[in-house]
């Protein structure tokens, strides 16, 4: 058996990678449990320079990695080339987190006449698996955040090729490997398995210890019950996407150009990519009778995307999510169709009155692809109703005045804090910088672990559990909580936070 | 229907607890839902105030509560008394780790002509459900170590009665209640139920957001499953317990004194509370041939403790735990009769070669009472074999010769760190200290969310989920996350760590 790979521009063929047997993926976990030890007793700094040489080995090969990504996903070499780079800047990101070590959150209380002495720090979990995205093969796929802060912290990956670019993840696997090798990394740092079953497998071996997931929401959740069902449970981390509601304030639109702009944002933040984001604004609450659905679609038609699809199930899933949004009441404002050939499907807005939004709607649930729902509200009340009915999503996003004063703003950035994980203002959710600040997850559904982010410098903490050394030696000590503290971390000593 | 409280010392009824109705759950919950936003808007030095009112009224009522609990749970008036205390000072540690504010995690990221400014920092998730445990009446109750870190980050609770000491829950929700008033906190902040359904009824509400246990894996892993059955998945923080295996160096028993040393140390920590302690050390593995057995079979024969058990299915429990233990593999060394009146059970000391050690023998599994197993190991080989069998613990101990330089202990203490949340070195894990380093929780099944600690400062990170403020303007981000730091919480600005 193998996975066939198609080019979604045409719908002919690409090439194929062979499915990774049972043993095999047996002999990759075996690799990386045996790798475990020494990437765990490797210092951040040793680390560090393991995923730099793969950042600096993905520079070497952007052009030809954008190439043969083009032709899997279809997603254009400008987006594509700068995806490279910014994948090979994440993973010098994540190095630098890892080295600055507030991640192992040491901590030491003194002994006291009734309390031995504590010392707590995190510890790499072990082994990890990462099932990457079919929407962003490089940033968000087998050398993406998930596998970037994994190596960082110390726990070998063992990835899963996406179908949807699987010669890319080959690729990808070739140079990681490559470069973790000349760098002199352990062999098993890094290992890669294709195939369904070789990932029901990868999920269920007793080697692995935890799983990074960034897909759909009936992918994530097969993982996570999988996982759930083992005899020494593991946590999965999945980032699934949903709806991503923007919400106007009241005064939004009271400047007269105000309405156009915020239009033509919404749809070019809704269709980037094809639609093709976790973070895609799916929704837009706006008030009824002030034009916002048929100026949303105006600008649809004049922007004219032709959104080719990953995949011929994306696409057609795309193309039945409209038809299955319009038969639970919304209406159709503007189309902009697809190009028809390889996997097409077109650039839809819809509009939907928010009392409509009642539990388990589908116009509640993503639509992945290039649609939008323009819901509109009567009043504060079918508002404040709505936004109560919303799933959890990753992000959300506020529209006010522009001013930077909008009065409106503060009780509906509250109140969308309550239901997303991230709450922009006059700012499109679809970007999402890797930095220390950043939290790309969110309520469930759209994240099985509310409390990660699979972006940003926290990231690491999915890894690693704390490990609490009472009247421990200091020579038996991990390394890092020693008393000298050789790797010059942020300590808390007695409960009071002290610098390096 | 209600639940009845039985004196342990001699099986009569001690008094009956309503059980709560559906009706009157839903109304707990609702009241608690509708505290939330309050909670959370107080600052930490006002919730602060409320945790210390709840401290003041426990010490005020401690005599009386300590007779009450002795009642219904035969753990005697020093312990309970001593408990009362500390669960009144618990109350105002969490209160100060609030108020440093480190686990609201601000983090601050400035605009970049590349990326937008980020302010990311914790949220309270809202009511929590806690189920407080047996054998800590107090300290782990129902105004224990999960309401106090609930209540500190602005989460109300809900406890659930416990059914073995149902009239003191009763009485220390009284107690809160009107302190908590008095103190000026909201109505709902605290709320209690009683009865299994109830119980059930409370993971299930639409309300709750997170779940505190701390109890049987039976019963822990019965919540978690529910949790998961839930439209809305909810996290189950559940502290479980389970064998916390102690092991020899090579030359712990070096010096002429240390065995008789050892073995009595042992058994007062197995047989401490009438072995009813989740990090009771139930398992001592040591070399064969030494006549480690035999001397702490002599060491229970001269402490001669006499087992009441806190209900009588922990009795009946604890009692064919002993047969099954027998039946798989372990001899009898000796016997410590128990009073035979009330809820009583015999202290006995097992022992069993590391052969017997294989998955899914009983040998692996908790005894909760006064029980424990001294496992014989040939070699190295055999000891890394048992050690590798083992499943996760809270806690793990290494004993050595006492030295402080014994060359052994740095592997052991590094080989049970991969098993365990605490790993002890010639210190009997019985005690858990509530201080800044501490971590009481370990992995799967000792608990099932390993990364997670139910004592300590970092108990409080279990009730929030971050949020990242993206581009939002000064006023209408959280008080806590404002530009002028009004709480002066420790920050991270672009990376760095900034003291207040």
């Amino acid at each position: 058996m193998s996975i066939t790979s198609y080019r979604p521009a045409d719908g002919t063929v690409a090439g194929s990678v062979p499915d990774t047997t049972p043993a095999e993926v047996d002999a990759v976990v075996a690799a990386a449990s045996a790798a475990a030890p020494l990437l765990a007793a490797a210092s951040p700094t040793t680390r560090a320079g393991w995923l730099l040489a793969v950042a600096t080995a993905l520079e070497a090969h952007a052009d030809e990695l954008a190439a043969l990504a083009d032709t899997e996903t279809a997603l254009g070499l400008p987006r594509l080339t700068g995806e490279v780079g910014r994948t090979a800047a994440q993973l010098r990101f994540y190095a630098g987190v890892a080295v600055e070590g507030s991640w192992l959150g040491v901590s030491v209380d003194s002994a006291t006449p009734t309390s031995p002495e504590l010392v707590r720090l995190n510890r790499s979990l072990g082994p990890v698996a990462v099932f990457g995205a079919s929407n962003f093969p490089f940033a968000f796929g087998v050398l993406g955040n998930d596998t970037a802060s994994a190596l960082a912290v110390g726990c070998p990956v063992v990835a899963k090729a996406h179908p949807a670019h699987a010669l890319t993840c080959e690729r990808l696997a070739e140079i990681a490997t490559a470069a973790l090798t000349e760098a002199g990394a352990p062999a098993g740092a890094f290992g890669m398995v294709a195939g369904m079953d070789a990932g029901v497998g990868l999920v269920r071996a007793d080697g692995i210890t935890a799983v990074g997931f960034t897909g759909s929401q009936a992918g994530g959740l097969a993982l996570w019950r999988l996982a759930n069902e083992r005899a020494v449970v593991i946590p999965v981390f999945a980032e699934m996407g949903t709806v991503n509601p923007a919400v106007l304030t009241p005064r939004a639109l009271e400047h007269p150009d105000r309405l156009e702009q915020v239009a033509r944002g919404f749809v070019g933040s809704f269709t980037l990519g094809s639609g093709q984001f976790c973070t895609k604004p799916g929704m837009l609450l706006a008030p009824a009778g002030e034009g916002v659905a048929e100026a949303v679609g105006a600008a649809l038609t004049e922007a004219a995307p032709s959104a080719t699809m990953l995949t011929e199930r994306i696409a057609s899933a795309a193309i039945d999510g409209v038809e299955r949004l319009l038969a639970a009441g919304a209406t159709e404002v503007a189309r902009a169709k697809g190009p028809g050939a390889g996997w097409s499907a077109d650039a839809v807005v819809l509009r939907a009155a928010a009392g409509a939004l009642r539990d388990g709607s589908p116009l509640l649930e993503e639509c992945f692809g290039p649609v939008a729902i323009v819901v509109e509200y009567a009043d504060d009340a079918e508002l404040a109703t709505a936004l109560d009915a919303l799933q959890g999503s990753l992000a959300g996003t506020v529209v006010t005045d522009g001013s930077g004063t909008d009065p409106g703003a503060a009780d509906l950035v509250d109140r969308l804090a309550g239901k997303v994980g991230r709450v922009t203002v006059d700012d499109w959710p679809t970007g999402v910088a890797w930095t220390w600040a950043q939290q790309h997850g969110g309520p469930w559904p759209s994240t099985s672990a509310p409390a990660a982010t699979s972006v940003g410098a926290a990231a690491l903490g999915r890894w690693v559990r704390p490990v609490t050394y009472q009247s421990v030696p200091d020579a038996a000590l991990p390394e890092a909580a020693r008393a000298a503290n050789p790797w010059q971390l942020p300590r808390r000593v007695d409960g009071v936070l002290a610098l390096p």
